[in-house]
């Protein structure tokens, strides 16, 4: 039975999913969701996620949604091919990534996806002119969890340890994204924040994704 | 060696953590942090979490932070002892109970800590006016989520199925702050999102919780 996942490839959390797919060399079929048509809200979508938000996931009679529980399920499910993302043969390792995936979650995200809103979807989708103060606001916010991991990413090659793990993979979309807007100096100016990302978004499986995260391209 | 949790008992993050230990009766030392003298803020603390929050524990040599990482880590730990919060012994299962809690963390608690923190912190530690916009905004998110779980909890006796999980835990100390506000409105609207509260917030191991949240309280 082949995993369906339903997204698409330009939306962050259908993209994180993606790019621990790939990681794994999994099988999967992905099954587009037209976003512009509300098919999310109706229905036959609702009953995959009743919050009416992409991925969702069938893996036979099991229905999944939420990108991250997702993300996790793909990552113990295939643990044997390729990489052990969520390290579950060690405990402590184990409990590292899962904090570090709770701060991807709780600290990060609140701070990189108003940045991502207003100045990608609002001009790109809406048309509309991107709130500077939100922007401003959040890079503020953004700054000081990076000033964070740059601490941290002295003492180890990833956040969790010198493994790479579903805790940095989550990272990816957003701030593939970032790095397309004037905000991606908050990346760069932080050399080992930089040279993580380099690495993290150079991996083979994450590049497949990359190519279509399209929002914000010239046409 | 005891496991010592660094926080506070009225804190809604500590107290999610005291919960699980609870529901397992493992031992532990509460390790008080003083916020009010910003111990948070000091190197010792921000040794424990770079981010300066409670709460954060120590088992041995290894520190964790995040309430979510941590509780997960406790119910993993002792699993054997008392209940099986994250059904790690059926992946689908366990797939469920990561996807609830994901909703917690996503739909959930974005929607409620504004109200917790308009109508219970700002006047009671700033002794400030509550943001009655931000509240009512709030709330209709709130009431959008609790719409949802109203239907699930029509199909199973709790969120991730018909069994307690730390899906459920985690709501817990937000909606016993929301019941000392107006907004408790919002739950008992609700007849199964209210008998699901009522039978959670029953349990012996979050009453002893309970008592330790006293923020709102007449003295
Ligand atoms: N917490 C959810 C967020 C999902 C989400 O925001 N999905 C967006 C696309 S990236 C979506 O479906 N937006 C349409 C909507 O919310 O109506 C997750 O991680 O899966
Ligand atoms: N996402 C964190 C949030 C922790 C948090 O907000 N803790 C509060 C107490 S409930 C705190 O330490 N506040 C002081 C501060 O943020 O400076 C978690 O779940 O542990």
């Amino acid at each position: 039975m082949t995993i369906k996942l339903y997204g698409i490839t330009m939306s962050t959390c259908t993209a994180k999913v993606l790019a621990c797919l790939h990681e794994h060399g999994a099988e999967f079929e992905l099954v587009p969701v037209n976003l512009q048509n509300g098919e999310h809200k109706q229905p036959a979508f609702l009953a995959k996620n009743p919050f009416g938000q992409i991925p969702a996931l069938e893996d036979g009679h099991l229905t999944l949604f939420e990108s991250r529980a997702i993300s996790a399920y793909v990552a113990e499910k295939f643990k044997g091919s390729g990489c052990d993302l969520l390290r579950s043969q060690n405990p402590k390792e184990a409990a590292v990534v899962k904090t570090w995936m709770e701060v991807e979650s709780q600290q990060f995200s609140p701070a990189i996806s108003p940045i991502f809103y207003q100045s990608i979807i609002v001009p790109i989708l809406y048309g509309g002119t991107p709130n500077q103060t939100i922007i401003d606001e959040s890079s503020v916010k953004l700054g000081k969890v990076l000033d964070v991991y740059e601490k941290k990413l002295n003492s180890s090659k990833y956040l969790a340890g010198d493994f790479y793990s579903l805790a940095d993979l989550h990272h990816l979309t957003y701030i593939y994204y970032l790095m397309k807007t004037p905000y991606g100096k908050l990346i760069n100016e932080r050399p080992r924040v930089k040279a993580w990302w380099e690495d993290i978004s150079s991996r083979p499986a994450f590049k497949k994704v990359a190519a279509g995260l399209t929002l914000g391209d010239k046409n």
